[in-house]
């Protein structure tokens, strides 16, 4: 036993402690292999890697010390939110010292004149609304897992959510960051709130960074008013291909709906089997889920040209929301759609591609065409307004090479998003997922120049190392050739 | 003579003609100093330096073998639009070679099932809607220099405009970009016209970056789909500070217009003197100028919300326009403002500060007392509803000293802003005129973290040098501290 009950013999971990400090009642740093299991993975479950310990900082000055220390004792370190990320950008590939910023979590001000909020980032997105929601107001990102996922966690990733067809992602929503930076120092961009400073973007350039350049520790929003009133419709197609059409017409006919979701057979498969069944007719391809908002004497008319497109692509049946409660329900069976695939399926994993819109019924012919190939079922569970397609993989992972099967059907899923122009994530970052991936936007000297960047910010690459950017050989090639090049 | 009619004798002029070639018509490089006293400086005119040459190139190829040719013999060099650009950003400060794009100015394609068209940087902002106005589409960024301002340029501004309260400024309307960079390569960021790219955002990185980072050669942006109604109204206000809680009130409300304008008295003066009077009383201290669109049935709520508001703060008289003629004059007089003010002052300069809109009251009284200090007139004209400020500082630069007592005043007016929590720029840039107010705003590690960006892409720092950050000396000395520190 030593510095109050902790028993370690590492002296990072003693040191770490002094930072910390020892609290009685909530542990503010673990580093039993016991308690680290809970950490060796995110929302990304195929890659495990024990952290050194994990500390739970309640300060910025905490987090600065505990940056500062990890820098100049070269401890590989990185920032962790709720640990819901889908693309592995948690997971401490080369045992890192995890700073969880769980208990970084107050709202710290609202100011409803100027529209804004000043959260920890450890504060949980749907709080954020549940805080404002009685002056009429709400934060707009709503990902799958805004009951628990928090904002600094959002930041990191410039999460997406189903509203992010109208309202934008994360980057969107967000006026100003205080950052501790690799190197312990604190800065802050977008002081106060007023957005577009000038200069280079840093508010941009360190949304979605993945956690590479800097650790959010103070985090300023936009928020937004509710809407005077929601419309929100249900239409099924006997064709996935007519559900397809539909929303290419729908978005071409100049409505913007705040939501336009889709699913499909498997997918409906999955969700009628879970927690919130809501009746989906299981003989149907596709079933679409729109919300209208806005001033409510506008709505019908929207309502009215989109059961217009529906009725011009051969809905089998549409129906509206007949109750706030009904409208719940809905999104509940929506929003739990991926965690729905559980009752189908042993394992799944889910990708993240985005196509222009008018792709759409090719993509999803070909993502069929992968599903045979591999002889694997794969669901597809997405943000059809905005061209952010979901497809969800099905294996069993005890089954031998499934797995790998089942990584390789994603990663096809991907290119065929990128061979139509599109990108291989919307919303869930790439994380150690979709590192390799990256080659399919990117060319080489794209990526240096990236990884340049973050040489700037994380110029010893303590933080978060190894995510993001394709493993560093045949960049590090193509850069020495460059330099011979130069050099001729 | 020499190379087909060129009379110059210096040789890096006769080598960019092998590349842009001799137009018989128009000329494809100028060099003669009367030639070239029409670009020494640009819409901000305080300081004039001629540049070495002219060069027209007309596509991709051209402008990548001129950067690569001014790489390779170390001649600085910058690209340059139309030169509406308010802060000195296409001025050759170090004589560069200028580029300029008004040869690339096709309309390259339109795609509207996805939304989006692409253009060269020299095609102007205008033309886009003028081009697709008649399928019902229209380009939001609409800076008042519209009709003649290129593309190119807007997206090295980051420009905004009267209608960005709601539809957000030029960064919110990229996808892609195609870009030649400093050293002659030319890469695509957003391929395809897909958005969120993964890894860092160097889409937002770009736009704004003040043509520090890289030329741009093509540009894909959104398209929207034009609002079903429009419904304008003039609010006359005998109190400026009525006028300003009236602006704070209508967002508070929950109303987001499409624009919301503000001019003062002085403001009104030079508007009524000028090409486009449209009436306004002159005896009142501020007008503003409020328009809201979306859904026709929508539209009558939102005015009667409006006019509730202008009652409850004192206004002398509220008028809606009644037909798209009156609408298109009382824009007129408004996006002609900053011109209108040489109907009575033989000279101004126009700045460009950003604020919380609750402190709007606050700061319009400190930049009254400014004006008081230094006995110069100060008009007011500016985006009301997201706190972007433009003060006309009124002077005559015939008067020896008043040049540099309007620059301190203007300076002295951003500081306001930047100590009410808000910032230095909205919209025109820093370009040379505000390098050093970005100490206002930003600390000597977050200048340094910003130069060694551009460092990154611009590395010989022959691409517009001496642009957007304070003059290096203090920078320097500092990050030699920091580096000294480090090394102990």
């Amino acid at each position: 036993m030593s510095k109050k009950g902790i028993q370690s013999k590492d002296p990072h971990v003693l040191n770490l402690v002094k930072i910390v400090g020892v609290d009685p009642v909530r542990k503010s740093i673990l580093y039993k292999k016991e308690d680290l299991l809970a950490y060796d993975c995110d929302g990304f479950t195929l890659r495990k890697h024990l952290p050194r310990a994990v500390v739970f900082p309640k300060n910025t000055a905490e987090v600065a010390a505990i940056v500062t220390y990890c820098h100049e004792n070269d401890l590989p370190f990185l920032a962790r939110g709720a640990g819901t990320g889908l693309s592995g950008g948690a997971i401490p590939l080369n045992g890192e010292v995890i700073i969880s910023m769980v208990r970084m979590k107050k709202l710290l001000s609202v100011d409803f004149e100027n529209r804004r909020a000043v959260v920890e980032p450890g504060f949980v997105n749907l709080k954020l609304t549940n805080s404002i929601s009685d002056k009429g107001y709400y934060y707009a990102p709503d990902p799958s897992s805004q009951y628990c996922c928090t904002i600094g966690g959002n930041v990191a990733e410039n999460a997406g959510g189903a509203h992010c067809l109208k309202y934008g992602v994360t980057t969107n929503h967000i006026l100003g960051l205080e950052v501790v930076l690799p190197n312990g120092k604190v800065i802050e961009i977008g002081k106060d709130g007023v957005p577009d400073q000038p200069g280079y973007d840093l508010l941009g350039l360190l949304t979605g960074s993945e956690g590479t350049l800097g650790i959010v520790t103070k985090i300023t929003v936009r928020i937004l008013k509710n809407p005077e009133g929601k419309q929100t419709v249900l239409a099924y197609f006997d064709k996935v291909a007519d559900g397809s059409k539909a929303v290419s017409d729908i978005i071409s006919a100049g409505i913007v709906p705040a939501a336009l979701e889709m699913m499909d057979k498997t997918a409906i498969e999955g969700v009628e089997a879970a927690a919130f069944p809501v009746g989906h007719p299981k003989d149907i391809e596709a079933v679409l889920l729109i919300e209208v908002d806005g001033i409510a004497a506008g709505l019908d008319e929207q309502i009215n040209q989109i059961l217009a497109v529906c009725n011009s692509n051969n809905v089998r049946e549409v129906k509206a929301a007949q109750s706030e409660q009904e409208r719940a329900k809905w999104w509940a069976n929506r929003k739990t759609g991926f965690g729905a695939m559980g009752a189908i399926s042993p394992d799944y994993i889910v990708q993240d591609g985005v196509i222009p819109r008018s792709k759409l019924p090719e993509v999803l012919k070909r993502i069929n065409e992968i599903s045979e190939e591999f002889s694997l079922r794969i669901a597809n569970i997405f943000h059809a307004g905005d061209g952010n397609l979901h497809p969800l993989v099905l294996f069993d992972a005890r089954i031998p090479g499934e797995s790998e099967k089942a990584l390789e059907a994603g990663s096809l899923c991907l290119k065929a998003c990128a061979d139509v122009g599109g990108t291989i994530t919307g919303e869930h970052g790439v994380g150690i997922e979709k590192r390799e991936e990256m080659r399919f936007v990117f060319t080489d000297e794209e990526i240096i120049a990236q990884t340049e960047i973050r040489q700037v910010f994380n110029s010893k690459n303590l933080l978060n190392a190894g995510k993001l950017f394709p493993s560093p050989g045949r960049c590090v090639e193509v850069k020495n050739e460059i330099a011979a090049a130069a050099a001729k």
